[in-house]
């Protein structure tokens, strides 16, 4: 049975195409820094708002028109894994992600719902079998059902705590069964509304706890995926624990937790904490834990999380530029947490989205290996940090000096020569770059 | 005498040339819309940012490091003008717009300012003579001073209202002799801080009768500019009176002032008060109210106006998009109410930011035109609303219906087919547009 | 049957109560203006959050706990309507608001909808006649339904456009079935996502002659409640048409609909769009369209509408200033568009929620009684305009004068001796009526 | 010399008084918590603000009338220390704070500027003699001077790098020479303004370094002063390195600085980073690093650093609890970093705003202690956390248990009952305790 009956398989044509239906810049086989550009980005499409969501919004119900919307229940989630599988092959994507309640619906019964799992993923996983997909990460809902109102690991009811642990050693299980590369955590409810009730110190304890509890079943059942800790500093609740990347770093620092996770960057998740996408992505790679990106974008001048696809070249060309420069995002992928807008209602626009953002992916990287290779920026760095190689500076950097030195040399000083910074000279040749790599691209 | 040695005419060199101080995009002399570019776009360079400003913040003194730094009082003035001829002709650009003390110092008595102002007039005008370059619009600053600490127009003190009423019956007689074209009040202080201690509707109430005195002074001498009104919601005050277009749009009707004014419409503006550029824009546009620009761009995770060079091509392109669909903006142009970086402190900057700002414009014009000349939004529009061609759409069009027919209408319905908006689409769409136009411009 | 057994009436005990379901502050039968508080204060519930609002968020499904929540369809919606009139009479609340689909299930079919709504109207009038309560406003949803998902008097599709007429044009009629003072238009889809596919002049043309057949309906049956606005700037949409009072004024104005229309003002929106509750409220009193109040309140740190429960006092004092200087709110009223967190899920907190607003806008309006009262404000600000009322000032405001009188006067200025706005004494004072105000309450 | 004549020593008249030069909440002798108010609160003017401030704006120019303006140089310095110890005692304020640069002029030539600030630093010795007035911290401003402009023991120029480290080391000396409680960093040009240029990683190592030496060489000096961090997330520059508490705590952590710090946590500063103040308080508090405070308020709906004087009283109850559950302030105090508006030009404003200032955070520290005097929030907390005190809970407090124990819980689980988070009532008790805390202090 075919549920995207309008769409084949979608194939590089290059920038003159005029099909909708085709890539225009991401060539999955085109080499890429020693590998194809299919394994270098790893792009992975997202079960819940891919096939789960609905196109509800705060203030208005569903509208998404999909192939499967007859259907219910265990019913209704086979048959997504078929249109899931059917779009993942169509899309040429190598990669997916999942909540556990994405795939399979959550029963009243906790035993009844790791049953109707079970039954899933056995079904996917026989997917997987005669299919190149594989599974980037999964991850357990605990933000959705009413029991998570006031947190998960964080909750004030050590019932849900134990909920909580239950449905993580199952994903956790499920992640070693389906051979997921990864395990994300994002904290959804873990934070608070109101400091008038909340203990604060005590749920992050317990948080810390969970974290400690949850690698350690993963060495018990040989789980080695990459865990990783997904920031965003609030929405659903008024204040999320897991704020941003550096807040995710002291804390687990403080729990010693730092080589057991790295940091799932989320786009829109960076610009609601007051951040540019690639500032988080920087502040993860100095630190040694940029595991993974959900590759979106917001909306600056909107307050929530839009989970838009990614079309803005500037964003994807920085991201990409702090990937590279990262050596590539080891066990993790792109992975578009990102939904098609509420109007855009029809399964055309799941492949209209998706092209749009791995051609945008795929331009970015362009322009930004173009930007490495040329070392536009880097020459640009080197000189203006020249001071530090010899003298005072090297003494510095080498640790061999100290305020009385430093005060002497700061006392005979009788001029200081800054450097212009050139914030508009070196933005303009960005957009110089974002043209002419394309240009090329398209003379050959 | 020389103020800027490093650099000589800027000219363009195409998207090859690697020389720093060369349009790669912008070529004056480029036929577009049957004018040339320059005629077109209508460049002007802001005085009070590139020759008045000293790169200083709210923690920082000025960096900014200029030739003529060594001067002080009439003597700084009068270099200020020398050097701005210079800029002006290197850069070859066609316009400049300045506030009456940019140019001339303020003294304490107001006839001794004016007496100022009259000295360097006359010497702008003799350049003027010999120089291609016209003057785009004139204001008079009336927050800088203490005693516009309140307000200028709305302040609740009677002396500082006529105060600025002599200010701008200045400002329209230095207008008339140098041929400006438009008279623009940007209202810095005419807001609040607080409502308890200000009377809001009394305020709005003398704004209004300032205006219309303005424009009777103006009719009186003869002096026939557009006057534009520049909103923005905030900053200084707490709440500006003129907080975005709509704002001023109710205000300008409510007094009978509309066919009076047009828009003067900055970037950066817009996003502070929660909109886009372009969103600004066609709503001056469709009121048919859309006068000139100012050409910067904001940094929308940064709360306060960075009056930034315009470098973003998405937003050169919608903007221009908005501009072509207006026929162009008839007296007004695109000023670069733009400051270099505090950190970008050397002439050079001066140089590298106005080609960053033309040459991302030049290209946003070309992309929409392009797109307009491909009817890519025209086509998807006219169908998207074309149920309103014929029936009960063209009947509501006509105002041939009411609520008897519409809902006898409605009652008939078995169902009610949706078309997608198709977002991502578009974006992906115009993100190709982006890359193309460019790609043709080297071919050529 | 009763719903809410764990409630009986909530009466004023005073502020020594401990009782959590008695008022503290609002005493329903004192004095206010010449009128009882009830009268003055004209408080509403909101049917939507408080009686089909299930506590979900984008996040997460419903959590509320309800005692008719094992109901469905019709039966549902009539166990709702007797559950809201305990409910009324328990809080002793004079009004209520409600959306068509708030009371009653919308089906496929129009006129099963509106056979759905008529029984349940006649129902609800029912309970009206043995009831005190009373219907401050009703409206038509339509945002909800995937139908709107382009907009709805602003879609671009005609059918829309005429299933909205129909709505409208029904809900006219259930208005004045049951008295309705007032009739409220807030445009949730009214608006747009992306100008890449929006025609927004047409759709603003579309919207003004939607409003004029709306009034002439309503002339038609007769029906003579007041028409309100209600602004919001986004949310559901990227950018909606009414973004505040100063753009919902320059529409009204454009389409000579000013005199048919006044504003319904929502605190969370006022916050959203950048401005303070009172500013919303004081732009429309100076325009003498102050209609109506939706009383709840935001978060300004989270960029989403929260709709809390008004508890912040100096929202609620300033405010009510406002109500004050503007002779009370007519056939408007203080309705509590606001709806308990999520967290808050028993119907114990919808009590707690409802006494927490009351108490807050009674203690507001008799702290902004005793500052009038005291002329606190008024003197101070008479004192700072004194200047208009003679000499040149008082010239400027009769019209006595022109640019040439002002400038005269200006040159012979001397000196300009501003006042200090006294913003920090103001608020401190402000402080001290909070407090004291209640002070004396509690003397008594 | 008398510099404030329209003031007398401003006392504590209770809040029956109408003198606006009183007190009518804040007695300094009051008893709180086994000291008096004045012991307690620790209240200290900051010098930069109300001496050395003049009331610009980024768009206008100073305003401020201050008695000692027509000084220059030095002698300005000199008046300025007189000036404000008659303040302080006018004020009767325990503590006061500077910058170096607050106190003398900043000179070309390093060893002058040394030479200027030993000249002042003596006379505030002689002055602090025969003053009951202390030292609550001193800092370097590193960041108003040109030489600041890319940062200071951040900047790519290790010459500055130097000269930072000499004025820091100036600083601790003035700091041991003045019995300095506390020695405050606060990083105002330690960020960057784009990633094009900024070789992050590299600048925050340096900046590791630099606080070592700083440490070293006051422990060199013997000066054992609590060394402060004041994180600000932007402003000056797009992103300060010292974002928020957690990010300032990921930083102190990774480089080994934990025990060498605590934080000065500023009101403003938390709300630009999304945070309100209490939530800076709180994380600080349950990590053991509250040091100090910096007193005063934003406005949410400003996007830049407003400095307001504190009168929001949520705010000041809401600060004082944290301060009072961290057993007070130890070394640290309530420094009001807060200026009068540009409007409040006058002398008079310092007093008012000042007096403003302390009468709020003496209402907020009762109102606090009265809460927790009652256990309104410790017994509503202690009951909602209570399923942690015996069973499951207890054992996953005490660390007894795995994944295996808690899915076998959970499995067996029949229902999970989570409880009302009850804000809605929460708020309502807050407004009651603010109320009727005050009514109390009146009637005694
Ligand atoms: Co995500
Ligand atoms: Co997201
Ligand atoms: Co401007
Ligand atoms: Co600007
Ligand atoms: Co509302
Ligand atoms: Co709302
Ligand atoms: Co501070
Ligand atoms: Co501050």
């Amino acid at each position: 049975m075919s549920y995207f009956d309008n769409v084949n398989k979608v194939k590089f044509e290059g920038s003159d195409s005029t099909n909708p239906f085709a890539y225009k810049y991401y060539n999955p086989e085109e080499q890429f820094n020693g590998k194809s550009m299919e394994e270098y980005l790893r792009f992975a499409v997202s079960y819940w708002h891919t096939f789960t969501g609905e196109g509800n919004d705060p203030f208005g119900a569903g509208t998404a028109v999909r192939p499967y919307n007859h259907f219910t229940g265990m019913d209704l989630a086979k048959a997504r894994v078929e249109a899931s599988f059917e779009f993942f092959e169509k899309l040429d994507v190598p990669y997916f992600c999942f909540h556990d309640i994405d795939v399979a619906p959550e029963s009243d019964s906790l035993s009844e719902t790791f049953k109707n799992l079970d039954e899933i993923v056995l079904m996917i996983k026989g997917y997987m079998k005669t299919s190149k997909v594989k599974l980037l990460w999964n991850t357990a809902n605990m933000f959705t059902h009413p029991r998570w109102m006031h947190g998960a690991a964080t909750a004030p009811n050590a019932d849900v705590f134990a909920y909580a642990a239950a449905k993580v050693k199952k994903g956790l299980e499920v992640g070693k069964e389906l051979g997921s590369q990864n395990y994300v955590f994002w904290g959804g409810r873990e934070g608070y509304d109101t400091l008038l009730n909340t203990d604060m110190g005590f749920e992050l304890d317990n948080l810390g706890r969970f974290f400690h509890m949850a690698k350690s079943y993963a060495n018990e059942i040989g789980f080695d995926a990459q865990f990783l800790i997904e920031p965003k500093p609030k929405e659903p609740t008024k204040h999320q624990y897991d704020f941003d990347v550096a807040t995710g770093l002291a804390f687990l620092q403080k729990y010693d937790l730092q080589d057991t996770f790295k940091f799932n960057i989320e786009a829109n998740h960076a610009t609601l904490a007051g951040h540019t996408f690639e500032h988080e992505l920087r502040t993860a790679r100095i630190n040694g834990m940029l595991g993974s990106v959900d590759a979106n974008q917001g909306d600056t001048l909107l307050g929530w999380d839009t989970d838009e696809f990614p079309t803005d070249l500037y964003s994807t060309t920085l991201a990409m530029y702090e990937i590279l420069k990262n050596d590539g995002l080891g066990t993790g992928g792109l992975n578009f947490d990102a939904k098609v807008r509420r109007g855009s209602f029809d399964t055309d626009d799941l492949f209209h989205a998706h092209i749009a953002g791995m051609d945008a992916f795929a331009i970015g990287a362009k322009v930004a290996q173009r930007l490495i290779d040329d070392k536009v920026l880097e020459d640009f760095i080197a000189d203006r940090y020249s001071s530090y190689n010899n003298g005072i500076g090297r003494d510095i950097v080498e640790g061999k000096t100290d305020f009385h030195k430093l005060e002497q040399h700061a006392l005979q000083l009788t001029q200081i020569n800054n450097k212009s910074g050139r914030q508009e000279q070196l933005k303009s040749i960005v957009n110089k770059y974002l043209l002419e790599t394309f240009a090329n691209i398209t003379v050959k």
